[in-house]
């Protein structure tokens, strides 16, 4: 077992069951756990100023470090001041390294124990990124929280595949380790194993052992059943450390968020809030508005009336509805930050509730409401 | 000659030459003349959210009432509460009538003395409106300043069309003054009279007999060279009341508006500001700045080291072609905001100096660093 890679950087309030709630100190402030991080992948949250995102109530956003890499380019960003000043965001920035394009990537022959090569989608380019390339990237563009690269399966993979990008995965995540350069940055390491217990908790125990700042769940919600995602994760955060904060990515769901919330995870990413707002989707605790539904054109009401967003503070439904089949951004904007807004409120009460004890409380209550088995009177 | 359709609601401040400067009030808010109104068919500036409409220092905005009719329709908005709420946007509305939009109808058939059959090109349903029908539809949206419906022509039209569009364009107005419910919203007529300098003082002449609070120039800048559009312009010019705000429809470029400022006109509409921001292009005091040119790839300067506008005031030019290529909405909403707030500022300058007796001075200012004969320096 290694030493501690950094003093921690967690402080943890309070907990309730298996959930907690506390800080995480970053070089760009304290982010608040339980968290719902934004995707910005193109270092711009789709659609959204930077002090929209920050006013729906986020301190912490996930860009890519492979997307920049390619586009503009490390360099670019770099002499421009940073990510930070690049795209005009104070808070705190988690990148993620790429190892997640391997999945989507065509040949599994692009990848070797030395490293992957990525293929740009912009002009066909190939950028060849080691564990070590994939630190430095992360540290030029001045992420906050670096994560390490690894190598994913897709869903129904079989065995041998899976053992193989695994064991690959450890071995990348000690190189990563050993090229990190400190700094104030953290560097979390990232989990995986496929979609068997006993290689979850296995590779749990292996990144464990290697005293990250952070440790990631991978590899999960790419297409496998509910049932065994929570299996899954639970196999996995049975070896993670408790003092160090959990992060699983690609998720989620109001649903999703609470049950691995309840299982002791600290964050989350996803780009379905911003993706479904595109789509013409709002996220309401009574379950998803489709604006494209006939059904709101006269309707004045806002998207939740318990929601103070700017879009629910001045919009109807009517109106957005009007926004979208007229093709106008500013459509993807309001609902973008209703979404957002929607699933900070989210964590929000989520804190809330485990500094009171009360979250399964809060779990039911939303599981309820979003089945249609609570119906709260509006205002 | 008729009395007056109501009490002038222009105030002339400041003269210089036959620039004027002064307020137009309208039933929301006072609007500073000569003003740059940004267009929002429908019933959104493209991208923008209202408060930063305003924020980029606009009072006044243009509206489709034709298009509104088609979508989301009149009964819609009329029941959200009128257009103002509807769109969430407290300043004045100038709602066009949709007569322009017959320059680009398939059929002149499709018009006769009685109205105008427009064809949607959302569903192809037909949708017939009188001059009656133009002035109840904008007083149902709750309009500031009502448009008459007029009848312009094509460039490179014959005679005798003109001869016909323009003499129906004086019955419509006609029409249209007396189906005008008054109520505090103001109603402007149209001058047409094709690319003959006679024709366009006559049509002048006949619109100026109607006394309505307001008088626009139509059918210009639709592809005429700049000399037969200055003259035109003129023509008509020579026939409006001093006493009633003057209105280019569909203009323009620094230096044309400029133009007509020095004409005596008071109001302008266009929507090349934004259409161009889509497409990567910013509005400068020395010219259009393209973002997609690769010399921006690492000029971390604003667009306009001058202007403090949100995009100006946060990011580079690096950043926003990052954005662009990356085809990132925020590119649009950034660029949109600057070339609105370029506009704006030139309009606010234009105000001042006719107060100071200098409008000559700066035009030729304007006029010199666009063309590159002077070069100022930064800060």
């Amino acid at each position: 077992m290694l030493e501690a890679a950094s003093v921690t950087s967690l402080s943890i309030d309070a907990v309730d069951g298996a959930a907690r709630t506390g800080t995480l100190a970053t070089a760009h402030g304290a982010v608040q756990l339980p968290a719902f991080m934004p995707v910005g992948t193109h270092a711009s949250v789709k659609a959204l100023h930077p002090d929209e995102v920050a006013a729906c109530g986020v301190d912490i956003l996930l860009c890519n470090a492979y997307h920049l890499a390619l586009r503009p380019g490390v360099e670019v960003i770099e002499r421009a001041g940073g990510l930070h000043r690049f795209m005009g965001w104070d808070g705190a920035i988690l990148t993620d390294s790429g190892g997640y394009q391997l999945i989507t990537l065509a040949g599994a022959a692009l990848v070797d124990d030395d490293g992957a090569v990525f293929v740009s989608p912009y002009d066909g380019s190939r950028l060849r990124v080691t564990p070590e390339d994939a630190i430095a990237i992360q540290a030029r563009l001045g992420s906050d929280i670096i994560m390490c690269l690894d190598h994913p399966v897709g869903w129904g993979s079989d065995a041998a595949t899976t053992a193989v990008a695994t064991e690959r995965t450890h071995l990348w995540a000690e190189r990563c380790r050993d090229a990190h350069p400190g700094d104030g940055r953290l560097l979390f390491g990232i989990t995986q194993g496929g979609f068997d217990e006993q290689a979850r908790r296995e590779s749990a125990a292996r990144i464990a052992a290697l005293a990250f700042d952070g440790n990631a769940i991978g590899g999960l919600s790419v297409g496998e059943p509910l049932d065994d995602m929570i299996t899954l994760a639970e196999a996995a955060i049975s070896q993670l450390p408790a003092d160090r904060p959990r992060y699983f990515m690609g998720l989620g769901t109001d649903a999703e968020l609470l049950a691995m919330v309840s299982l002791g995870v600290d964050m989350f990413d996803c780009v379905v809030p911003t993706r479904l707002a595109r789509n013409g989707t709002a996220l309401t605790p009574d379950g998803r508005v489709s604006l494209r539904n006939a059904t709101y054109r006269d309707d004045v009401r806002p998207l939740d009336e318990d929601c103070s967003c700017p879009a629910c503070a001045r919009f109807s439904r009517a109106y957005l509805r009007h926004l979208f089949q007229a093709q106008e951004i500013l459509a993807h904007r309001l609902v973008s930050i209703h979404n957002i807004t929607h699933l900070a409120r989210l964590m929000d009460a989520t804190r809330a509730a485990i500094r009171e004890g009360t979250f399964s409380l809060l779990r039911e209550a939303v599981e309820g409401r979003l089945e249609g088995r609570v119906s709260l009177a509006p205002g």
